[in-house]
């Protein structure tokens, strides 16, 4: 009845069993896309005892298969139909290749290019519950001997589960995507009413990012600025369209009917039921215009009843403003700029993100100012900007000896300058900023 | 080494490990929260044997419990210590009844008020992975015999993979909520930018959404109505502010520019990066002042050529246009406005949602007429005239015999009308139409 045989294959089937619910719980809690797929491939790599793992994710709309490659950031991308995986996507087929160079269906190419040595080789479909293809799997070099029936028999268990869990990734990232892009839409509605400010929320969301990772804020904190950013100046779409955009000097209700708009950005994003980690944002976003020496607004608040994210916002929109394209001047030169932050610490800025400011890299700098134009960066003057901060220019532009990295002064004004759009005579007369 | 009784407690280890391997392939894909709830329920029921199963969740943001009755619509809900459930939250222990009405922790009284009879009860914390309690089950009456330890155990194994699936829901479930009062405030900060316009594009959103649910549309293309009815008027935001509220006659050049928002509706939405479900948005919500007859704007488009959904919008919108509060006039009469829409079929409508519109039930056009103001709804009356329509109203209104559901006309007319906003001579004149 139990003989040694069936006993051993009850025990298989066990451990199988155990396997396949660790590798559930292991992957069911990880909805971030990029993360869920490196745990994917980890798990199979473990449970198959292979060498690698590749998770091909089939874009329907596009028909093509994409991957990130395993603890990369570069993403792989080509038609469906192509190469093994390919093949799996059109037939639906398991293909086991135990002997890859002895194989014609695999192209020994791709080892030249990688400089990897492929043995063997198992790529299967992977599928949902409806049974459609919504990816592949592909593992290579299985650490002895090939891949076995039972090895294509595991992998297709993993299969339903993982294609579950990355159509519920999916799900939700399309969904973080729309809002995202929602925010960003409506940010630069906003901007487009005064011409004057176009393009100026996305910028101050990039500079304020700048200082969040120069001081190191968490991913979270970092999602809050950056939607913070985005939204601060949502409350101009309360402020009359002949105030904001009145050439002239202002009245006094003028100015305080448009200083109003930090307080219109909070009581409109308070209506909004941001979740839990983005609760913070109508506060944040509302505070720019606060001063440490309390005499900002909307609220007058002091030095440390201003949230961290709300001082770098002010630096980042000071520094955009005074930055921006005005159609009726160029900028004010970048020394000016820096100094002005520098002394106005203690009175209206934090020392600390004004120093984080300092310390951005001026090839993120210039990134950013030309964030309309990025046809206009060439990839090894930015290299070469890579490796100083304003500090560093403002040494350099100051050295008395003006021999002294003149390369990093020409470069770096020559985007800040925008001296491209101007007479020569000009750029030569603003080019010491 | 394999006596009977170690096989047998491997055989039921085996049966286990199938059964939970099945139940999270069952819940893994349901994200959306009250679906799941239910899926775990009678996940539960069937797989414990027992006659009632509640999951109780736990919202530690207000430290109470709440849960959907299974296949119910209304919410429990209650403060996170009460009751059994409460007993589990606060102690974390499982509680084992075997005996409700010999045991002093059951409350007989709730058996009392609902007619249901407790023999015995199982309540089990429900843990995510780091152990925190996210919520409780709560079983009762076991088809055979008390609850055994070995329930206990399989409750507490399906426990983290329930909570895992629930606070993946959840988020998703945050991120669909922040996203949708994203939509209604920004909607709303554009009916704001015109006084005459404020709330339209949250009741258009609710006409049509009843026109939808005549029409019996899908929930997919009721959502899609839903926001673009919200963002149609979006590209008002590009209309100078100037010409959006004068009072005066339009010039030609700034009838043109009114004219333009549709379009710039459409140009500013198809920026946003929809999920594939919305992607009709900026085409529906641009072509709500297309009309059948070909005049339409932006596009000019012909009959079939517009979709449904926009020809769903123009009935709302025009529908709103004429009945939402102008300060310097009363509403036209209702059968008026029912007319103008019949008249219009062929040339602005088509008729599939005009007569839709006429099939709604009053009851629920009040609600929306009174949107602003659901304090002065009264319930009875709801109630009488959720059994009557556009047609039914007309039917008595121009009774020639006025005793013929004077009700029905009175009550309508009284919430159209708002007569309690008016002195009742104007009621009186007025509550005719």
């Amino acid at each position: 009845m139990t003989d040694p045989e069936t006993l051993h294959m009850q025990q298989r089937e066990h451990e199988r069993l155990k396997m396949l619910l660790k590798v559930a719980g292991s992957i069911s809690s990880e909805m971030q896309l990029d993360k869920l797929l490196r745990l994917i491939m980890d798990e199979v790599k473990q449970v198959l005892q292979c060498d690698r793992c590749t998770v091909f994710v089939l874009d329907r709309e596009h028909n093509e298969l994409w991957s990130r490659v395993a603890h990369g950031e570069s993403e792989i991308r080509f038609p469906a139909h192509l190469g093994i995986a390919g093949a799996v996507v059109q037939s639906g087929q398991v293909i086991n290749i135990p002997d890859a160079y002895a194989d014609s269906r695999f192209n020994p190419n791709i080892d030249r290019q990688t400089g990897y040595h492929t043995r063997n080789l198992l790529s299967a479909p992977m599928r949902n519950k409806p049974g459609e293809i919504i990816g592949v799997f592909q593992i290579l070099n299985k650490l002895e001997g090939p891949f076995t029936r039972e090895d294509e028999e595991i992998l297709n268990a993993i299969s339903v589960l993982a294609a579950t869990q990355i159509e519920n990734a999916q799900l939700y990232e399309e969904q973080k995507k729309t809002f995202d892009s929602l925010v960003e839409t409506l940010a630069s509605t906003i901007d487009a009413r005064d011409p004057l400010t176009a393009g100026h929320s996305q910028r101050i969301s990039l500079y304020a990012d700048e200082i969040g990772r120069v001081l190191r804020l968490q991913t979270q904190e970092r999602e809050v600025l950056r939607i913070s950013a985005l939204l601060h100046d949502y409350g101009k779409i309360a402020v009359r369209e002949a105030v904001l955009t009145k050439n002239d000097k202002l009245t006094d209700e003028e100015f305080s009917h448009i200083r109003n708009h930090a307080a219109y950005t909070r009581s409109i994003l308070e209506k909004i039921n941001f979740s839990r980690e983005l609760r913070q944002v109508p506060l944040i976003a509302a505070s720019h215009h606060e001063r440490v020496d309390g005499t900002g607004y909307p609220a007058g608040l002091m030095d440390d009843e201003i949230p961290l994210l709300s001082k770098i916002l002010a630096v980042a929109d000071v520094f955009d403003a005074l930055t921006s394209k005005r159609h009726y001047r160029t900028r004010m030169p970048f020394t000016e700029v820096i100094q002005l932050l520098l002394d106005n610490i203690g009175s209206q800025f934090d020392p600390l993100p004004v120093n984080a400011f300092r310390a951005v890299k001026l090839d993120r700098l210039v990134r950013i100012l030309e964030h309309e134009h990025p046809d206009r960066l060439e990839a090894e003057e930015l290299h070469f900007l890579s490796g100083f901060d304003s500090v560093d220019y403002i040494t350099a532009a100051q050295a008395e000896a003006p021999e002294f990295q003149p390369r990093l002064v020409r470069i770096f004004q020559r985007y800040y300058m925008q001296e491209y759009l101007q007479s020569s005579t000009t750029a030569q007369t603003q080019g010491k900023g």
